[in-house]
This record gives C-alpha cells, sequence and structure tokens, in this order.
C-alpha cells in the first residue's frame, strides 16, 4: 500500500464488474454479457474510482480490461444511457459526459500499464477504452466500431479523436470516427489499431502472459515508459529530451538498474523487484 | 443561408474551376484538362474565397473536390505562376504563399468534410489540396508526388509538413517531402495517404456515394468530428478530453440525438435532419 | 566555411568514430566491430560536438552514419558505461543523460539530412540514434531493439518516447519502447521504421546514391525540408502554415529557384547549387 494515502480506505467491492487481483495483476472483467457489456451510469463511475485507487492499494502492477461472453463492450447502454440523457439538462449532460472522458484521462495517466484483452466486439465507449490502453490483445472475432455518429453525436468522445490520429494517423481516424463503420481484427492490426490479433481460444492466455511480464519485470522502468509516452505527446522536442534525461538519471539510482549490472556481471539472469 | 451573414452576397459565378451545387453536394472541379488542371493565381484566390462562402450558403454540407480529364490538379501551373513569381518583391511573394497557405487552414478549418476525388496525378499544391481534405478517394491510376524541392523549393509548402506526417508519419513524410518522388495508389493507400483505390472508371460513383452519406446523415455529428480532429491535432490530452466533453453534452441536446432515441425506441431508421 | 565561425577553429581527428569527407557526404563510420560498436562517453561526447561543427565547415551537406562489421551500434557498452553509472552522483548521471539527448537534439535540429545505413544490430542508444536520422535505409539483416527496459531503465532514452510514436504510431510504439523485444527488417519496413530494405550487399551503394542525390541536389530546399518537418512536430496548424509561407517565400528568391525555371524555359535540365 502506498505510504501517501490518509484517510481514503479502499473500496471493498465492486458492484459494477468483476474485479479480481492476483499476483500484481488486476483484471476487471465486464460482466452483462446478455447486453454485450453495455456500460452504465455506474459503470463509468466505478471505473474512474478504480482507477484512481488501484495505483494506491500496492498489490496491482498492471491492469487487464476484458469482458465476459461475445463481447468486450458494446458502449454506453442505449436504454439505461441514452434513454437517461433525454431528460438531463446540459448542466447533468456535462457532468455525464467529463465522467465519461475521466475514465479515459485515468487510463492514460494510471502508472499502471494497461491491457486490453478485446474478446469481442468493441463499440462505441468500448472502442475507446480499448483504444486508451497500452495494449490491445484482439480475439480473432473482435471488431471494433467507433460508433457515436450513428447515434447522431460527435465521432470525438471521451478522447477519441485525439487518441485515433496518434494511433492509425489522421486519414483512417477521420475515416473511422466519421463514419462508424465497424471494422475486423485484421484490419485493426494492419493500420495499427490492435497490437496483435490470436485464436479466440488464446486471448485469455496471451493477455495472462503478457500481464505476468509486466508484472514481474522491472515495474519501474515500464511504468516510467508508460507516463512518459502520455506526456511526450503533448512536449516538444526539447522538452520531451530534457524529461527524459532527467527519468533516466532518477532510474539509474533504481535497485533494478543496479540489479541488472550486478546480473550481468555474474553471468545470471537479473532478479527484477520492480524497483 | 446562415442567419450570421450581413452585407456580402454569394458569388454569382466561379471564373476558375466548375461548382456544382445539389442535394447539399458541393463539387469543385478543377477544369483545365489540357494543363492537368494547373493552378493560377486566380485558381488559388477562389479556392480561399469559395471556402469562406460555402458555409454560409445553407445549401452545401459536403465539398467534393476533384479534376476534369486525366489529372487531379499537377500544381502551381510552370508558366503563369512560377514564371511570375521570378519578379516578385518580397513582400508580393509572401503574400502569395500565404494565399496558398490560406485554401489550406481553410479546408482543415471548414465545418464541412471534404472529400477528394483524385482522379488522376496530384502534384504539387494539387498533392497538399487532396492532403488537407478528409477523404481521399485514388482512382487506381492516380498518382501523388509532392515535388516541391524539384523546383528548388523546400517540401514544407501550404502546411504539407505539418500535415502529412500526422498522416503516414515521419519516416514516410520525411521521404515524400525530401525526395519529391512519386508514388501510386497502391503505396498511397499502404502507407495510409489514401483512404481508399478504387478503379478509375469509378471513382465518381464512390465520391458520390460517399458524399451523398455524409449530406444525408446526421451532419452537426460529422461537422463537430471533422473540427475536433482538426483542432486536437493541436491540443493535449486534458484539454481535448474537456473538449468533446463540451461538445459531446450540446449535441446531446440537438435534434439528431433524439431521433436516434426516438427510431431505436420505435425500432426504425432515423431520419436524419443533420440538426 | 561558414561566415559566421570565429575564434573556434575545426577538429583535426576525431578519435572515437571513423570520418570520412567526399564531395559533400560526411560519413561517420561507428568502429568497435568486437563490440558491435558499443558507445562510449566519449563517443557521445564526439556525436555532439562534430554534429554541432559539421554545418560550419562548408564542405558537407549529408551526414551518413553506418557501422563496421556485423553491427549498426549496440548502444551504451555495458561495462564502460553501465558499469561506471553505478558509482556517480545523480548530478553525474544527469549531465550524462543529458549529453546522450544532446546528440539526438543535434541530429534532429542539424541542417544536414542524416542517412542511417542500419548495417546490422541498432540496439538501445543505437536503435535512437537511427530513430533520430531522416531516412533509414536497412540491411535485410539489420534489427531494431530498443531494450532500455531490459537494462532496468525506462523506454523514454534520448527521445525515444518523443519520436517513435510520431514515426510509428503510439500502439506499435508502446509496445516497442516498454517491451524492448527485437523487430527484423521487415517489421521496421512494414510499421513505418524503416524507408528501405535492401540486401545486405548492396547496402552501402544504396546508402551512397541517397547521399549523392542529396548533396548534389537542391540543399537549401532539402535542409529547410528537413528542418520543418522537425519543427512543425510542435506547432499548430496555423503557426505551421505561416512558417511554411515565409520559408517558401525566402526560398522562392533563392538560386535554385530561379535555375529551375530557367532551365525549364530552355527545356534543359536544372544545374543545382544547392543555394
Amino acid at each position: 500500500m502506498s505510504p501517501f494515502r490518509a484517510s481514503p480506505g479502499f473500496t471493498e467491492h465492486w458492484r459494477n464488474f468483476d474485479l479480481s487481483l492476483a499476483d500484481g495483476v488486476a483484471t476487471v472483467t465486464l460482466s452483462r454479457p446478455d447486453r454485450l457489456n453495455a456500460l452504465t451510469f455506474d459503470t463509468y463511475a466505478d471505473l474512474r474510482d478504480l482507477l484512481a485507487e488501484l495505483p494506491h492499494r500496492g498489490d496491482a502492477r498492471v491492469l487487464v480490461l476484458t469482458g465476459r461472453g461475445r463481447g468486450f463492450c458494446s458502449g454506453g447502454d442505449v436504454e439505461e444511457i441514452i434513454g437517461e440523457l433525454q431528460d438531463m439538462t446540459s448542466a447533468e449532460l456535462l457532468e455525464f459526459t467529463r465522467m465519461t472522458g475521466a475514465v479515459v484521462k485515468a487510463l492514460r495517466e494510471s502508472p499502471l500499464p494497461v491491457i486490453a484483452a478485446v474478446n469481442g466486439i468493441a463499440a462505441g465507449a468500448g472502442s475507446v477504452l480499448a483504444l486508451a490502453s497500452d495494449f490491445r490483445l484482439l480475439a480473432r472475432s473482435a471488431t471494433f466500431a467507433f460508433l457515436f455518429t450513428r447515434v447522431g453525436l460527435a465521432g470525438a468522445d471521451m478522447g477519441s479523436a485525439y487518441l485515433l490520429p496518434r494511433l492509425v494517423g489522421l486519414a483512417h481516424a477521420t475515416e473511422l470516427l466519421m463514419l462508424g463503420d465497424s471494422i475486423d481484427a485484421e484490419r485493426a492490426e494492419r493500420i495499427g489499431l490492435a497490437n496483435r490479433v490470436v485464436d479466440d481460444a488464446e486471448l485469455g492466455e496471451a493477455a495472462a502472459a503478457l500481464a505476468r511480464r509486466l508484472a514481474e519485470g522491472p515495474w519501474s522502468a515500464y511504468s516510467a515508459t508508460k507516463v512518459l509516452l502520455t506526456r511526450e505527446l503533448d512536449m516538444d522536442l526539447g522538452s520531451a529530451v530534457e524529461l527524459e534525461a532527467i527519468t533516466q538519471a532518477l532510474l539509474m539510482t533504481g535497485e533494478d538498474h543496479r540489479e541488472f549490472h550486478r546480473a550481468w556481471s555474474a553471468g545470471r539472469s537479473p532478479k527484477w523487484t520492480g524497483k
């Protein structure tokens, strides 16, 4: 547990998804399979708050997002979210859209690497949750659809118009966000949206293997890499080079870098502590 | 017509390209086929001014750019532009280059989605007009050549050194802009410059179909997507997420989002008004 | 030689790599083949200082980076750098990491186009030297490995977390920098990291041909293209369009642009001076 946490305790039970924690790997499984894991207001709120707690717990180094059943996440529930929005004031609508954006900011700014194990359809907000993750492993049957315009809303949602061009370039991003068409796993991999496509039956083990590797390895190095990748999208060259110089100098005083050198000198493999 | 237009009327006749307007689709056809639609000073000026008028007319929701004959646009006319530049003062040269840049800014900042139907060679300024569009549909025989260095000028022209890396990455962009080599439609598609390549005979219908889709669909959603994609290239993550939250909250009060919900509840297709 | 150089002379002998200069092409060959051209403190310092001198000499228009033997550059020497770092103070570590970053800044900000002829393994700092070049020509047997996390350090090193996402997108960059896995030339080309892959035996001639083309062509145009590509990664659209307008107006008064027009009018090929 972080030494820098005071009055708040940790949430005992997350009611809007399944959370498992083992060997440094936190796994969030969206579990409304009959609705392809559509999100409710409460799921967003719980995701936002879990992401705030997770780095303080001390027992989680990696986060895996996945879904139960045939879908990864079909986005905001049409009845429980879109239906409700019809009667909200402007102030309430903004409070909602800010919450959804806060989830994406928390994913990008989390010190934990995040793996999206996309087991099926990722649509709307579901596609953005995957987009905001650090790794996207796709089942061969998975699909993406940034379908916001199909419900009459902007394809720019939860940071999608910021993130997608930075992954796949402005031309693909414009097409995917403006038209909202579905794309399959093969195209997602070809344009640089998916890191890897595996057979459906192998997705769980592929995600688990990557999560183990990240949890058991030089975690501070992984985490610094992720945080700087996030920040340097918004920095100029000179500032980025300076930030990396300072960060690297700090990590050179860390335990894992020393352990690498000891291990190399002794001709053995390093025993990473993540410190 | 926009309620926010006062004294100026609309231009009756554009002398330097053909303009057609039908069913919300404005089509600019560059029409000097014997010169592969090379641009003159007046063509630039007219493009800049048309782009300023178009969103105010009220009868145009989408702009299609294309060329007559074998070329899309071969860039600045060697006689009528490059020849004239030889005798200009520095102030006049800057006035010219600012005008060309103003066309690209207007394309990127227009609320109308822009489709480049690239029917043949797109060279120099012609390649940048296509680059600054939102969609690039290419005839199979089309080619791109950012050939500025071949006339002794910087490959950075009309924003090309800003835009191209954001579409195809810095490595491809450096090569294409520094060397000015021609690339074919297949390579343009592979690196993410073309959205789609179709047989030459099918280009007109492919562009028309996409234009119809954009004109008849939830236009405010399409337009917001385009505008935010443009703006968020220049924003940090936090600002982008906030901009999207505010935009989306506004669109949630719009007619098309309400229509989506009504249609969904009634089990029918939405009738978009674009409002 | 530049008219804007006063007291300092030019370095006579670079002790930490081979430097050749001929026909406007400077070639740096890293030459510790028994260590796969691992870098020492002194190699970094010499690279930084060479890059500062080179544009002032007047006899170099292009820089080629390559390696002797089976490797391009295997990164910081484990004994001579990593071993030494173990006993340094924080201030010394920062002085070192700032020096390494200064090399990358100098490569990106140099007015000379830089070609990395990657003849074999490019690992750690070696992969970033190639990444910071303008062109990457790869021997078919070449490999890249951003292996910083494998020594317990951040994958963000010498600007890698700034540069790599701007070449290959955030998804590929996250994977390559966080995991540090090796990738072969074919994948490097597919994701947009390599410009071209050639048979091992042809690499030298391919790099020489490109260098000749850049040295003998309209050099001011090439150089302006490179410098603006570097700068415009950090600019907004409006500023970039203005910078290009001003640069292009300046180059329109240059000798090479006038020569293009004279040659075109006379139906002959231009004789570039690079002025």
